[in-house]
């Protein structure tokens, strides 16, 4: 999408580098800065210090993390290493798992020379795959706003809620949440979407942003606000994305969405999880019961970044000293609380049969198997 | 309680000075300062600008500041004056408007040459009747906290969970929600006390610093974790103050409660709510469709406030520039999400049957009516 008129992927190739190229978000929305990655250990700490976040962008950069291996080094150690480097970075990140064993599938299978070249070609593959992919999630959202919009009494505009930030910069391009509201503005419906802050890391100054630079009403809420908005009759529908949806279609998501959905649910709000397919754990059933949650750095809580003043990127703690922090990354959403997920194959019910239906060659036998049985 | 070991409430009049003596508690967590009150404008600048915070604090401080105005200027007009200069600073507390009147009530009926006195006397009175009020609240709210630890299996410590400051500083001693949290911990209870941060101004903090210079056992947590530490059975129960309650049992409270009032329910958690009697509203029933939420500063929840590592206290901006915030400062929790009110004559029932049952007195005739004939 556009940044000031110029239109950006989130990460690009650079061949005279020999390198990667991202938008280090963790400056923004502040600072707009391009950072070039051009060692696994700068790919590594990228991934986990949060250079770049958001499920797909996590599992496209880890591909172009394996191809800058293997033009360095070919070598089946190198390429075991570089596997094992990228795959500790976020425990919670099934794209990373996902991207990283299909890069290493097909390069174990090929001759040393030809692995430079071909995993390069496979994580533009990923990368252009991903923005397809979203950009069929937005067609498909697209439906479900149409369908709202048309439903209206009043001249309100559509209002959604979103959590997180599953935005383009959480992706290579569209976002996963987002897509449907860039495809809605660019059809000229009326649209405001009210951005949950989401702390401890306040991804949604990165949706804001977001949306800001594209042009779509906004306004920036705490966490703590949505439920309310929701009593009184003023979010038509919530639109997040997913870390990791399971094959019944319970959610694993930034912590706090499963509150959101609990939320919409008491007041008959639409609650849909926007996702690709390659987020689905097809070996998950429970999310709650079965998914480890990320516990992660208690200065994530305690401290928080923004801009002072004078203009400086600053960080300041917020608990008294000393104080002991809990810090859980994701929650799980079960699934009778999500209305439905839209998916780059188009909208099913978060459930088993929904999912297996959609997706019968990635689902289970077992699943495929109760969906014939339903038929 | 305590502070280093120095017993403080959080107000006191200085006879001397002639003034009120407060914790301003806009530096707090980081900085212990205490603030002199002896002007008419001075108070209401304290109570707007959350130097004094909590419905019960508000309360008391605006009866000093009355007293405070009739010891310089007894007149009617000096009264009528006060009054409305200390009632327009927070719109929705109703403990505010309720002393407030208490004080004009009394002083209208008297001669000139006693205001000063009298309204000064009342000022204490109220400050003690808060005092007494909150212990017997941490009374009956020990009894629930004795059962659950009676009722635990394993030797895990009780952990409740709390949202914004109910506690002794939000009163002038003892605090509502923390009242049963001290008397727990001074029977000798294990706690472990879930502390929401309460975005936007953070008055977890607040709450950890007072709970840790008790000493008791906390950690401090996102607004967005609380769901997921229930579905995973760490929390025993959930209590938190309130600033008003209708007379059906609905709660408004700090911003996010509802959020986590629909967690407890979903995971068969009890959800109390602690409340001094003042802070019902009985002319009120419904609090979704009745009750006016004050809509606060932007920049509440655009800037944050905190130190910084060379121990200054500092603000920052959080938001890209020019965002568009929305800042709903309260929410209403239905009473069908209340497990039940910690008063200070006992836990009742959160239905206009309950209440009216306690307070006979107060209730309106219809309610009591339907107790009687509930009988």
């Amino acid at each position: 999408m556009k940044v000031d008129g110029t239109p950006y992927r989130s990460l690009w190739w650079d061949t005279d580098a020999e390198a990667l190229q991202i938008i280090d978000q963790r400056w923004l929305p502040h600072d707009f800065r391009i950072e070039q990655l051009d060692s696994l250990q700068g790919f590594a700490s990228a991934i986990k210090d949060m250079h770049v976040r958001g499920a797909p962008l996590i599992g496209a950069t880890a591909a172009y993390g394996m191809a800058l291996a293997m033009r360095q080094d070919p070598s089946d150690a190198a390429l075991q290493q570089a596997w094992e480097a990228l795959n500790q970075t976020r425990p919670t990140a099934i794209n990373l798992r996902w991207a990283l064993n299909r890069c290493r599938d097909l390069l174990l299978g090929l001759p040393l020379e030809q692995r430079g070249q071909a995993a390069l070609s496979l994580a533009h593959e990923i990368a252009d795959e991903d923005v397809e992919i979203n950009r069929r999630i937005g067609e498909h959202g697209l439906k479900l706003i149409q369908d709202i919009a048309a439903q209206k009494s009043d001249d309100s505009p559509v209002r959604l809620l979103t959590h997180c930030n599953a935005g383009w910069i959480a992706t290579v391009d569209w976002g996963t949440a987002t897509s449907p509201m860039y495809h809605a503005h660019d059809a000229d419906i009326p649209l405001h979407v009210w951005v949950d802050e989401t702390r401890p890391r306040n991804q949604g100054a990165l949706t804001a942003w977001e949306l800001g630079s594209h042009g779509i009403s906004h306004s920036y809420i705490t966490d703590n606000a949505g439920g309310h908005l929701m009593q009184h009759g003023l979010v038509d529908m919530v639109i997040t994305g997913t870390d990791r949806t399971t094959r019944q279609g319970d959610v694993c998501n930034k912590i706090g969405t499963y509150l959101k959905a609990l939320a919409a649910k008491d007041n008959n709000i639409p609650f849909y999880v926007a996702l690709p397919s390659p987020t689905i754990d097809w070996t998950v059933l429970d999310g709650i019961s079965e998914i480890p949650i990320e516990d992660r750095a208690a200065a994530e809580v305690s401290h928080i970044q923004g801009r002072t003043d004078t203009g400086e990127i600053s960080t300041v703690q917020v608990t008294p000293e000393g104080t002991s922090v809990s810090n859980p990354a994701f929650d799980v959403t079960p699934n009778h609380l999500v209305t439905g997920l839209i998916t780059e194959r188009g909208v099913c019910a978060a459930s088993e049969a929904g999912l297996a239906a959609l997706f019968p060659d990635m689902a289970p036998p077992a699943a495929t198997a109760k969906v014939s049985a339903n038929v």
